[in-house]
């Protein structure tokens, strides 16, 4: 592949010049841009994206982590990412975290050694403190899916709590007393927030059960399986459950479908995500919508609104030319931004819950 | 941000020791690595990706460009690539080409731009000319799920014929004659090739139906409903129908459904793809398997195997101080590769076929 020297040979320019057309200064001459860019062609070469980011200390590049890109729900967030940073001439880098505190050490840590200008961070390993820290460093580094309230500005987060009561007090008001919950077996804020919330709407209307109607498992089909299993073991009598997310929702349906109990004839069912899984499964699920692709979206602008600040701040710390710690960075990032960034979850009425008296 | 002239001002060493220990050079001596690595930790300095990428010409990246990053489908493709890369201690960068040439265009050269060290490309818009010209550029670049005799050994691909023929075969085993095709309206190679599959499978089995049988749509779930109806106003006698893929499938499903037909009672069905929604769609669906994450590993393992080949010979061009023309790298790449590139289709058996007399 032919290189920056070939080019100012070629053209009988000095590699500077080359440069200048290539990074678009305006010092470039219009016969330098005419020659340089013959020769360009001439020899195939292509501007070294790696070159102009030194020049530039921009790479153009919007970073995501998330969970497990395979999911559809973190592919409708990449995508949500991927379409604003499109609209901001960006494109955007991916790693994988698998809910997994070193997995998502490694995989943040290359994100910002490939100096992404903006970064959106679905991390659910590492620890408030480490992502504080991380925070700090990255001015234009935003926390999608999770609230830490130090970094209050730069987390756009869903009510879980409230996507839980929702789904829970949708079934008491379809006539429900006896209402089982399957949980996440992760230890994320996510799963504990969702129990708080169907615990609270069980006590708003006065309906003791105990935690055997609390049944854990994998967040995907087959731990939804598993936590119906275990419940119907236990002998513990219900007519409604709510399931952690739709794929645990499918699992459930599966075995309950297993030993003969129809949905929702016999047990009335609800979702979490309205997921594209949701509207396949029969009887088509009620379920919490999770708004993910707007919240995505948030984020992205966040996050690209940041950069800017970030470098605006860069050219004040340069004038000083003292090392900032971060302090001012960080109060000027939290308060820039005043809009919905707790974003609430709506019920999708479905065909998965029957009214009894 | 803290520079490498901070770093080595802190050190008190030059900048080019400085970046001798970055670029772990082996020229770098012992009270260099200790006095400069205290001095980045000092400061927060993180080694700039474009700069190690400028000095070592890699930038440890893959670059992947698929249809929409949101399709479950592409999500498996691009976790089998990240997968690999990260085996070999590499990231990905991930480009949404959307079927469409300008899109694909942009994406793959923001890709090469971004000097990805190696290519994964699922392209459909391109041409096969353009797709070949860029695979002149990039050595390294393997194109999955699309076959270019000129490219063969660097195409990773998948024989739609037979996976339509083995479709269609087994409904006419369980006693079909009369099977509907619903094809996708795409003007892509996918297409065509499924299309051929079916009718050559009535052909062996001296079964003649005419075009009628043939109905186009998106190939989502809307477009299944869509050409579902078009097929039922159209009177045409069916028992059983081949979807190009299962939300095509689904989304007959829920025509006939409320057309009070059955499957597989009144209609069998089969859809392709074995993905995310066939065992959660009831009946649960008989399909065609398609092995994409397999296919995406091969494809990866490929890319970065022809990435090695490449810098060989890119040494080797240096040393001649010739500049190729491309057609030596082109043909040691071709012939580098004897394992399976044509991957076959497989039938997954479920629910929703029924053996008719």
């Amino acid at each position: 592949m032919a290189t920056i020297k070939d080019v100012a040979k070629e053209a009988g320019v000095s590699i500077a010049t080359v440069s200048r057309v290539i990074n678009k200064s305006p010092k470039a001459s219009q016969s330098s841009i005419d020659v340089v860019t013959q020769a360009m062609t001439k020899l195939g070469y292509r501007p070294n994206a790696a070159a102009k980011a030194l020049v530039s200390q921009s790479t153009n590049t919007v970073g995501v982590l998330v969970s497990d890109v395979s999911d559809p729900f973190f592919g409708t967030l990449i995508k949500a990412v991927d379409t604003v940073a499109e609209n901001h001439g960006k494109h955007i880098l991916i790693g994988n975290g698998y809910h997994d505190a070193d997995k998502e050490r490694r995989a943040l840590d290359l994100l910002i050694n490939s100096r992404c200008d903006a970064l959106v961070i679905h991390a659910k390993g590492l620890s408030d403190e480490e992502l504080i820290s991380y925070a700090k460093e990255v001015k234009s580094m935003v926390i999608i899916n999770r609230h830490i309230p130090e970094l209050a500005n730069r987390c756009i987060s869903l009510n879980n709590y409230k996507g839980a009561y929702l789904a829970t007090e949708f079934l008491i008001r379809h006539g429900h007393r006896q209402i089982a919950c399957l949980a996440s077996s992760h230890n994320i804020e996510d799963a504990e927030q969702r129990i708080a919330g169907y615990q609270a709407a069980l006590e708003a209307h006065n309906i003791n059960l105990n935690n055997q109607y609390i049944e854990y498992g994998e967040p995907n089909s087959e731990g939804g399986e598993t936590a119906m299993t275990n419940l119907m073991s236990k002998s513990v009598p219900f007519t409604g459950v709510v399931a952690y997310n739709d794929y645990m929702a499918a699992g459930a349906l599966s075995v309950l479908d297993e030993n003969g109990l129809a949905v929702p004839r016999d047990v009335s069912l609800v979702g979490f995500d309205d997921g594209l899984i949701a509207k396949y499964i029969q009887p088509r699920l009620t379920t919490v919508r999770y708004p993910i692709q707007m919240m995505a979206e948030k984020a992205a602008e966040l996050a690209i609104s940041l950069t800017k600040e970030d470098s605006n701040a860069s050219v004040q710390k340069d004038l000083n030319s003292k090392k900032s710690d971060g302090k001012d960075l960080e109060s000027k990032a939290l308060d820039s931004q005043t809009d919905t960034i707790i974003f609430s979850p709506t019920m999708v009425r479905r065909d998965s819950v029957l009214k009894i008296s």
